[in-house]
């Protein structure tokens, strides 16, 4: 029903799995999460790459957005080619071949009260 | 007073209303919401359209902006052409007729210390 | 030091000063803050609009941002031509004489656990 | 593994480090974050200047982002040129002589109950 929105390469600068939570899981799990949005009509084939402080890329991480569907993925979630380490900091880059849209979202529930921060990623012109 | 500001073509790709709330209704309840300007001389028609990681997409839903008003609409308000389920994932795109401005919010109760997120839409080229 | 950076149109689609808080005035009030950057060698002169959802716009709201100075102003603050009422939506419009960076905050104390929320406010294309 | 993302000009508005903290320190203290990724296949050297509302810029700060790494630097943490106040409202500006990518957060932790805001930069046309 829309036309393709969005842009074919993304940043987020920002990450950290918190390495405690609080509440029931997995619904109340400390957790990092990309959301992406492929509002076109061909699947797209996402790749997720991760950057750390202190060592080589992590990845690339193989995703695939079926047409008119979105997929919030937990980074804590990832495992191939390699889990995500707890508590450390790290930034992601995502690759589409079709446009999709990617926004990053946290819930830190070290504490009882939970936390919560959004932002929509950096879109890379072309 | 303002020439219009803005785009016609939004996306948001981060969207979840959870199942629970604390505090008083409707205003502590957990909630959604999609914030639409207009600053423009002329109404805005605005389609709503909203996404699922395993369904065809639900909408459009119609939206009118007079000129010179703001509207934040709830997610949980939406009823036509159907309801949206919460503690779900969605995202969704926003389509108008003149240039507004989108802005994303989240209230989450589910626990008695509440939690905010929000960011700016992502705005597509023209 | 720097060249001028950012845009002269920017817009913030979200505004809502809840009405009550919890804590020590002034800092831990609930607010809504609007984050204004003038990194130019001349000072900015800004014109702020206030929209709502049921009424005419309020403003413009005069404030000058001094070269090479950042100004956070407290929409709770605002008060010439009109008070910024509580527990409403609204949204607004910035309009600078040179270019500069814009970014809302809320501080929500409703609660006895504070909760925030940040974002870039949209930058128009110029 | 991918050419460079991001632009070599980014700004912040929003800046202020609480002055107390809840919570086992660092990782509980209230703090200011920058997220730096440089996805490129050069070090990135970084000059971060602060502003301030009734005094001249500080910095700037030096930063070497090595290529295919990410730093999360805490304002907290600048000592030279000098340290930034806390409970003082600032805003930055981050300049690179590579494009890199640029996030800001802050956790809150002056209350029992910590508070997250996030935004990827304002990030300047070229």
């Amino acid at each position: 029903m829309i036309n393709s929105i969005g842009r074919t390469r993304w940043a987020i600068a920002e990450g950290y799995i918190p390495k405690s939570s609080h509440g029931p899981e997995p619904e109340m799990t400390s957790h990092e999460t990309v959301c992406l949005l492929n509002a076109s009509e061909q699947d797209a084939h996402v790749q997720l790459t991760v950057y750390f402080s202190d060592r080589a890329p992590a990845g690339p991480y193989q995703i695939t957005v079926p047409a008119n569907r979105t997929k919030h993925i937990r980074f804590n979630d990832l495992k191939d080619p390699e889990i995500i380490p707890r508590g450390t900091d790290y930034a992601s880059v995502i690759e589409s071949d079709v446009p999709i849209v990617v926004q990053h979202t946290r819930l830190d529930s070290r504490q009882a009260a939970n936390a919560l921060l959004t932002t929509i990623a950096y879109a890379d012109a072309e």
